[in-house]
């Protein structure tokens, strides 16, 4: 199923609270999602779907979402372009 | 239990092989660890640690991990600086 980066997008309105639209964690535990792994994504949202992997919040957001709304969602917080700047030492 | 950040560089090169020292991802499936919420990645250690989170990988590296090394790791990757650029559209 491969995502709709645009549709995702758009479905990402619903994570921003706790994620950001730009992927960047907006409350405490919340990991940053920009830029993230895609096949991570779509891994930890399937897990969250299925019980295999538990969270306060997820657990109750992720049921109710399709393989189509995982890929979407995977494929617009991946695209996000992030620079890593290494430290010096 | 404050993590020491140049301990957990050290303690990093055994994470390289999957996750990058500077936290670019390094294999499929492997999160990008760069810049990432330091609670969440205590969370996400301590959950690998006694199992109440599995992964093929991390469920073999994370039970020998103590307190300090988690604190330590999630300071170290923490710290990495990261530029989220937002897309146009």
């Amino acid at each position: 199923e491969t995502g709709d980066r645009a549709a995702g997008r758009r479905k990402a309105t619903s994570c921003q609270g706790c994620h950001g639209l730009d992927g960047k964690s907006q409350v405490p535990e919340a990991p940053n999602l920009a830029g993230q792994v895609e096949n991570y994504l779509v891994k930890a949202l399937s897990e969250f779907r299925d019980g295999t992997r538990k969270n306060d919040a997820m657990s109750i957001v992720a049921p109710s979402l399709s393989d189509k709304d995982i890929a979407d969602l995977a494929a617009y917080y991946s695209s996000i372009e992030i620079d890593i700047i290494p430290a010096e030492q």
